[in-house]
């Protein structure tokens, strides 16, 4: 290689390519080359500048990553050059009340790596070993980089507590939703999937995942006949849409839980005479713990996720501009991973 | 007693007392002479008019009450006429999708008596046994009618799994926001009541309640200062206003639980960010089940609910349409009681 590139974000719509920063690793740090970086709804919005007031500019972004150690700081032991890893991009205080509690993966101060700190989104990469995870020689590394959404849906399921057998309504089917849908199978789940894309139905159905159309289908008619009238356990409001929260709260029986796993900037109005009436709960959900992520290594491995059916594209750095303009004007992608190497 | 009598609602604002619709009890069931009844929420939302399409006219109210068997019909064992007894007012048809997952007090065709069959603002009232709670002798029956607002309490602590040590933010201080802090702090929480009214908070403070006023505090300031900047664990919905459900999210911390107790007959703006942010949690709770109804029945007769500092008022049956008047103009009460013997 002869100069290491970054990908910076640097005003809205704009993203530059340039000379990354190579800092040697120090003590407990690693130097990564990443291979592969996938575009997520979050990396959107900051394109969007939406997040500009939290973002400093110029911002590496990426933090859907696969790739392979380079070099190790003084110190580090258990890791080696070559090793492939992929990152839990999370880093908190460890003292503020979350933390005591138990819940650093939402600290009240959390460093997200790749919003709040440099990304994965380069050639060159220096991360402390910490946020390391790692990965079995036999997962590609195109398909690793599924590992840090299929946590998110991990997470999802695990705060929804889904049992075998529960009937589960995935209201939305971009990358997260879809992910969601295929872990509740995977943990025994029957699960209806609510998208409004042709492409996104068409890549649930290949991947085993009924699918409605909520804008042709008569969703409470077919919950009620699915259910024999008893409405869904469990549903998942994966859309941001201010209808698709009305939707997730009237497909659920008697004690069903909504897991809120979209980012809805807006405060949304809520049927809460629904939630007294059949003691309906909501739970909401961030992000994902180590153990989900542990636990997503081995989804993606195992071909649980079936991550060739995920993965619409994959660009190199230099045209992740491109690829995500591509996204911004929807259509028919999935995920679009950006090969760094 | 000459004839039995009976008040009963006609109309909107309009209660009419007259003679009682005496029937002997049949095959398992048995006549109560009805002691005392409490006049709810629910009452008065059926005093105004607004349920008038499920309440069919005229209808005897009352599902909050003390009494004395009279009579049992053929084949009853284990009652005895003299019996004290209160009853937990569900019946459910025992067969529907809630019933079946062994959720029968949110049965889908709920008979809840009182409001859906005729109740217990009557001299004589036959009911079936499997309604029936008995009642230690030594529990006064102006106390004991006391037990089902504080089922509800003990219900919606339960749904908030409230544990020891936990620090519960109630916001409302009627009689069911009072409850819910007596059972709680009962259970070992700390609790702080929000209210506006300081004839109510006066109540609470005299239960030993903390209280704040949320029109002149600083509920935000005050919530940091008690949590350390934490945020509380738990929090009751149960003001029925709309900066009530604001409020009741805004005090928790992270992975606080906010128990929905209040009727919200319209759609709130709730702010799902915030629930995914903290990843909080909204439970919605309704009514009682059976072991609710045994534990409120300990908690008035040992005395944890100061049963006297509840009840404002007592008044007899020929009077109960004024004190629903009473009710509605607000003012200086929290429960009111009418005597029917």
């Amino acid at each position: 290689m002869t100069t290491a590139l970054a990908v910076r974000y640097t005003a809205a719509h704009t993203l530059e390519i340039g000379p990354a920063s190579i800092r040697p690793p120090g003590p407990g740090e690693v130097e990564i080359a990443p291979a592969y970086v996938g575009i997520c709804g979050t990396d959107l919005h900051i394109f969007h500048g939406s997040m500009d007031t939290r973002v400093k500019t110029p911002a590496v972004l990426g933090h859907e990553m696969s790739g392979r150690i380079t070099r190790t700081g003084p110190g580090v032991t258990g890791w080696q050059p070559g090793d492939a890893v992929t990152v839990m991009p999370l880093r908190w205080d460890g003292d503020c009340p979350a933390c005591v509690a138990g819940h650093q993966h939402i600290c009240q101060h959390l460093d997200f790596v790749g919003i709040d700190s440099p990304g994965a989104m380069q050639q060159r990469w220096t991360v402390p070993v910490e946020i390391l995870v790692r990965l079995p020689e036999s997962l590609a590394l195109d398909r690793a980089a599924l590992v840090e959404p299929t946590a998110v849906a991990v997470h999802d399921v695990g705060r929804a507590a889904v049992r075998p057998g529960e009937r589960v309504v995935v209201v939305g089917g971009g990358p997260i939703g879809l992910l969601i849908g295929l872990v509740a199978r995977s943990g025994g789940a029957d699960v209806r999937l609510l998208e409004i894309s042709e492409h996104r139905r068409s890549i649930a159905e290949r991947m085993g995942l009924s699918t409605w159309n909520p804008v042709v289908d008569d969703v409470a008619e077919a919950v009620g006949a699915w259910t024999g009238g008893a409405g869904a356990e469990v549903s998942f409001e994966v859309s941001g849409a201010a209808g698709g929260v009305t939707t997730a709260v009237d497909v659920l029986g008697v004690r069903g839980r909504l897991c809120q796993v979209a980012i809805h900037p807006r405060p949304r109005e809520i049927d809460l005479h629904r939630f007294f009436w059949r003691e309906l709960t909501l739970v909401g959900a961030r992000l994902y713990e180590r153990a989900d992520f542990e636990r997503a290594v081995v989804l993606v491995a195992d071909g649980t996720v079936p991550a060739d059916l995920l993965i619409s594209k994959v660009v190199p750095l230099a045209e992740a501009a491109a690829a995500f303009d591509t996204l911004d004007k929807g259509g028919d992608v999935v995920k679009i991973l950006v090969r760094c190497a």
